[in-house]
Formats: structure tokens, sequence, C-alpha cells
């Protein structure tokens, strides 16, 4: 299947994965499990049937390695899956780089939202079908989760209110209005629907909103009212497992190519594309492999390289579990990037516990410079890249040119995790040259720090 | 390969076309020619050679049924060719049709410029290319076409000058941020950069620019230099014929799923998507095939329904070769519809050839109904389409209803030449209600007529 000119892997249908990998079977130490705000005490499935339908309860905590996708889900990943691997050819002669010197990149952005969030906002509509759900809620920030988890419950026949950060509301009225065509309602946030909006308001009418603030208002809507459940996009274990197809159909296609990956890269924000690459490569990494992993996160957000691992809440109100993770604080508000899907304080559970056994990596990058690779990259490889994975762009091509510069080999794979179609004006500034980067001075850091709760 | 539950048909890169495929070797009767404007005689290629690269005037009035697709072109073809081919089934439940009514649906979206247009942007930058063409001019409308030669200059090294519709230059900035993403320079038309644009802002300080105009303006612009070619996206033969690895791809796609069309659609603006993928079935309906071919154009420009068969310019200052072709005058100026692409006062020669002679239907639909079947569409379906296909899907579905209501069976075929992630303002318009339908009385259609020069 590979030759010289070979640029893009494809698979067959009937290749598509039966089943989602689950890490959690193969953990040399387990994960810290969630604490309840209240007591301090591990959660219970119980504490999350108000939010949750059971299946996905039961999969957050499951031990099982294999879960296999429903037969109604494959139908819909069916619609675009398997998605594309390609050999960056075009980029590699960019960057005039030595044959020994390989990229490769993962592309899922070929749905109709543009971005990998389909792969788990469509079992979390089917499970809650499944079990009579008739309305879901959910935040966004730049509406990458809230425009897939509207064209999801488009497929299954179910309501959905998407609570939107404010700011990107009013910067995105394109991605509110791909929800809106699915079917969905959404409002910015914070909003006067909820207690929680409405606290927030009185205390700053003008708050632009954060992700931590609309996770609180869709909590409290779902835990309110008895026909409505709660989605979330990223963070929980069951939502990296379900983005595991990714990684799985990479093994396959890198087999096509004859390659092996000496260092796989992903951007992270709460952790969910980086995850469905990289989980299904732990197996091997947890057998010795010496494969490098590399989390790309925003230096305005820099969760993994200047956060603590602590359990903190998951959102600004503290409504959720105490979660295990690398976090900036639950307070902490990163300044306004254009990668609005990186900006979470924490990061996913699974992927702050298998960065601190030591077996990934994780690089900080300014926004400057991930559009600077975009920039690169779009007038190579063609597909405009989304911000968010902009910055695993930045770091591979970093990675290409130090291999270059040192004689070795290196075969770099990413994963662009989608298009920036609906991201546009965020080229126009940088086109324009007024793109401003930002860091947050350690002193902010370490007081929006201070607001961790204290656990046992 | 097709059973009951198959939605998508995909071809293996290996069964990519090797060739375009020229309608003008099997035609009943021959393609009146294009006439010089000066002298009312047909032109000659040395009349064209200021403009247009030799292999493309070759191609324009080639005999040859096939004409090979030179390695290079395949090469980046094949970044997202051969595209699926869909079996509409989410779209048929929503329609409740009874199994003999089945609709298939091409995709051409799945690009980075997300749309038709690179099949014929990318051999034409090639040519231009091989030819030593340094710099190209081109005008925009919507943008679908600037966006896409910019993606292809990008790819093979060639300066680009977009001259874009003033109004869709401001009410699509994301399209130009594209064009500039890929390294192409867009300036709003009418401009002050050529004596076209000057006279008619002399004229008219205010002109929002129409199609027509930013013709005139490009062609003058690379006429008048001599490192500048120009290029078109749509209306000439050659143009068309780089679109048919459309309908070539689907011939082999509907053989896999068994089936055989009984209509076919379209939407038709300067013709090229609904050529690609009309024209590889032309010579069986040459041969007597009851396949209906319908061209579906917007109301408020309604080329073919109720324009006139007559030589007419391409442009608006009249400084095209005179046309044979279904025209509403040159100076006609199309209501503002979110179809930007469907704004064309004229109709392909060879499109318009075919409707002469009677192998092809025309019906105009007005775009509050094409929005409504768009929305059933993308709700079912997921792909949120271009508001120009939205046009061809409103004549599917009537299709299917009408066949369902008279008990019939009914296989209809349409082509989705793009998706809509960056026409999304257009969404918004008709969700809250606003969205206005528009039809040009038949007397200002009439009043247009007259300017349509007299020729032989």
């Amino acid at each position: 299947m590979s030759d010289s000119s070979t640029t893009k892997y494809l698979l067959d249908e009937s290749q598509l994965s039966e089943a989602w990998y689950n890490v959690q079977a193969d953990l040399p130490t387990p994960l810290p499990p969630p604490l309840h705000p209240g007591t301090g005490q591990p959660i219970g499935p119980e504490d999350l049937a108000p939010l949750f339908p059971m299946e996905l309860i039961k999969q957050e905590v499951s031990q099982e390695r294999y879960i296999e996708i429903p037969r109604a889900v494959q139908d819909v990943y069916r619609l675009w899956r398997p998605t594309p691997l390609y050999r960056a050819r075009r980029l590699e002669k960019a960057l005039d780089l030595p044959e020994r010197v390989k990229i490769f990149y993962k592309y899922e952005g070929v749905n109709p939202s543009g971005s990998h969030k389909p792969n788990t906002a469509v079992p979390q509509a089917y499970y809650n079908k499944q079990e009579g759900t008739a309305r879901i809620t959910t935040e966004t920030g730049a509406g990458q989760w809230g425009s897939s988890l509207a064209m999801a419950c488009a497929f299954f026949g179910i309501d959905l209110k998407v609570y939107m950060v404010k700011i990107s509301y009013a910067q995105k009225p394109y991605r509110r209005a791909m929800m809106e065509t699915w079917g969905a309602e959404c409002v910015p946030s914070p909003s006067m629907d909820t207690n929680a909006g409405r606290a927030i308001l009185a205390a700053d009418p003008d708050s632009t909103g954060s992700l931590g603030i609309a996770i609180s208002e869709a909590v409290e809507d779902a835990a309110t009212r008895e026909d409505t459940k709660y989605s979330l996009g990223s963070v929980l274990n069951h939502v990296l497992m379900h983005q595991t197809v990714i990684g799985q159909e990479a093994i396959k296609q890198l087999e096509m190519a004859d390659a092996e990956p000496d260092v796989i890269i992903g951007c992270a924000g709460g952790g969910s594309n980086f995850a469905g690459l990289v989980l299904p490569f732990m197996p091997a990494k947890f057998a010795g492999s010496k494969t490098r992993i590399v989390a790309v996160e925003p230096a305005a957000c820099p969760t993994l390289t200047k956060g603590v691992f602590a359990y903190d809440f998951g959102d600004t109100a503290g409504m959720t579990p105490l979660l295990k993770m690398h976090t900036l604080g639950h307070t902490f508000m990163p300044a306004g990037i254009h990668a609005g899907g990186l900006r979470y304080h924490g990061m996913a559970p699974l992927v702050s516990h298998l960065y601190d056994l030591g077996y990934l990596e994780a690089q900080a990058v300014k926004q400057v410079a991930a559009f600077e690779a975009a920039i690169t990259f779009a007038r190579s490889e063609g597909i405009i890249p989304a911000p968010e994975p902009t910055h695993a762009i930045r770091v591979a091509i970093d990675e290409a040119l130090l291999a270059k510069e040192a004689g070795e080999a290196r075969t770099i794979l990413f994963n662009l995790s989608g298009h920036g179609a609906v991201d546009m004006a965020a080229y126009d500034t940088f086109l324009s040259g007024s793109l401003q980067d930002y860091e947050h001075p350690d002193e902010a850091i370490e007081e929006a720090k201070t607001h961790i709760p204290v656990v046992g």
C-alpha cells in the first residue's frame, strides 16, 4: 500500500473499531477516585445518576479493557470514519526535511462539525436515548463541542440546551448558527436561566463567562430537571475512552505505511483529542516502548507545565465532584486566546495521572508561534487547522527541524483534531499582525492555586 | 459491497480518474464557437493566448473524448479524492420514504476549501506553472472559487490576486481570510486598481460590485501584464471538463450500490458543479437513456428558465469573447441571495447547448424553500450544505415526495457541491425568520435582455 508518493492512508469501513480501548485496565497504578465535595469520600454511581445515564457511569469506572461500540453508534461513525492518516509529504518538502525525518498526521476534521468531538457526542447521545433522556444540557467554549453534541442529538432525537461562554457566543456566531441549524437551543453564559448564572451576573453584570461558569450552569440545569441529563465533552474517563477510535485507527494506518512513531503529539486542553490519539499506544509504552508522547498546551493556560496535581473542582462554582488532576485552580481565568478549546483550568484525570507517572511529556506553546506553524502547514498541506491543533503542529515542526539539524531519523505523528473554517477570524488577526501572545505572571498563577480545596 | 445499511460508497485511490471526459467528442451537434467582440468572427487560440496557458486553450476546443490528467494534478486530487457517494438513508427515513424511493448524493465538500472548485483550480494552476506563469488573476463572488484557486496556487507556487465582489468581501470575511491564509491577495471589486474598476466607481462610488464587474477587472489586469494570466472558475469548456471527475466517480459508486438513477440533479450558476456530475452520464443520454437530468437555478437568477439562448458577453464591461449561452443579459444584476455562486447572468455554453437540444430540464427554486430543505437535510444527514446546493436538495426532496405520493419507484442522485461552514450567516438569517425570497419582475428581466448584443 505504501510507496514513495503515498500521502493518504485510508482504512476500509470494515476496519472501523468495534470496541473502545479502556486504558484503566492496563494502568500500572489505579486512577485516584473522584471525591464527593461535601464528604470528601469517593463518590458512587448514585451520586452521578442525576447527571448521567447509568451506562456512562459504568464506563467511567470500568476496568474492562475493551467496551463494545453499539451498532447504532458505529452506523453514525461510518458516515465519516475511518478518518484518513496523512503522510505530510508537502510539509516535509516545505521544511526541506531529509527522508529519514517523517511527519504523519491523523485528521479528525472530516465530519460535519469539523473536529474530533462527535466521537464521544454520538455515543453519549445514544446512551441517553436508550435510557429515556428527553433533554440534555451542556456547556461549550469555542463551540466545537456544543455543535458536535447538537448534531448527535439531532441524529437521535433529543432536545439540547447549550450554555456557551458569553465572549465566544459574541465572537463565534457561526458556531452558534451551526448548533441552531442542528436544532439545539444556545444561550450565552452566564445566563439568567440558572442560580449559578444569576449569582455571577449579580456580582459582575459584564462577565464574559468561562468554561467553568458554563459547566456550573449546565450541571445545575440538569440536576434540577427530571427529564434532563448533563453531557461533558472532555476530561472524564468515558469521554476519553470514546476518543480512542482515533489512536486505534492510527495504529492500523501506520502499519500500512510501515512506520513506527518516535514521537506522538497532541494539543491538550481538557485532554480528549490528545488522549484519543495516544491512549491506544499506552500498552506498548507501559511495556517499555521508547516512543515519546507529548501533550502541547497553550502558554496562556499551562495546566501541566505550571499547575499542581491535586483534587480540584471541574467547574467554577464548585458543584462538580473533586477530581485528582493537574490544575491551575478552578477560579483561574485563562487569557482570551483563540484556541478556546484549550482554555480549561484543569486536565483530564487520566492524562494527569499518566503525566504524573512519567509516561508523558508536556510543552507549552505561545499562540503566535502556533499560527506561524499553521500558515506553513496550510500552504503546503492545504488544510487550515483549527486554532487548537496549531499548537501540536508547532511542536511537530520543531521536532522535525531538531531531528534534521541533529542528523537523526525521526518519525513524528500528530493529531490534527479539526479544521479552522469557522475560526478564520483568528487567522485574520494573525495575518494582520495584531495577534498577541499571552502569559500569566507567575504570581497570578500562584494566587489562583490558593483556591484549590484542601482535601484529605 | 452494498447491504441494507450501507450509507457511504468509497472508491480506492487506484480508482481515481486518469482522464477527464470531454463531452464535445460526443455532442450530436457541435458547440457554437465563441466570437470576437470586435469582428464577430470565431476567435482563435492567439486571441486567448494573453489570458490562458496554451494547454487550456487547446482543451477549450478539443474534440478528444478523454484528456489525460497529469500525474502532479492527480497527486493533489488524491489528497481528498475519490470523494464519497452517500445513500441518504437518514434523510429517506426523515421523509418516511418507501424503499422503492432512494436518494443518493455525491459529496464534494471534503477538501480544505469545502467545494468542488479545486477540481479545476488545481489543473489550471498546474498548467500555468508548466508554462511559466508567475501570477494569476481571478474574480470571486461568495469566495468558493477564489479560495480554491488560492489553495491551488499555494500548492504550485504561483502568486494570485483575487477581485472579490465588494458586497461579499464585506459579508464573508472568513472567505477572504482563507484566501490570505493560502497566500493570495484579495481586494474588493470594483477597485481602484483597474480602468474597469475606476470607471464603475466614478459612475457609482457606492457600487457593491458584481461577478461581471470583477471579471472585467481580473481580465484587464491579466491582459495588461506580461507575467500574468487569468483564470475562470466556471462557464468555460475546459473548466466543466475538469469537473467531470465527479460524475465519473459517481458512476462507479452507483455500480457498487447496484443503483441506476432515474433523475440526476445539480444546482447551476455558471454550470460547473452541475456539468461535473452530469456530463459523464451524457453518452447514455445521447444513446436514448430515459434518465432525467435537472439543472436547478435560483428564482432570483433564472438564466435557463427565463433567459434567452444568444451570444452575450461573459462580463459586465464587455471585454470577454461573446459566448452562445442562456443569458439574462450581461448587465443583469441578480438580487443579493445567499447562494452567491449562483448569481451569474449567463450559463455555461455547454450546459446551454445541451439544454437547447432538449437533453436537460431546468427548475427555478426560491431560497426560503431551499433553506427549509437544507435544515431537513442537516438534521438527518449531518452535513450543513453550502447555500448553492440547497437548491439541488430542494428538488431532490420534491422528486422523492412526488414519487412516494405517486406510488412510483425512483432513484435520485444529486450533487452536494460543498458544505456551508463558512456560510452560517445565511442559516442565521433563515433561522431567525428574516430570510426573504427575491424574484425580479418580468419587466426588469426583459429590460436587461435588450442589452444583449445583436450578433450575426
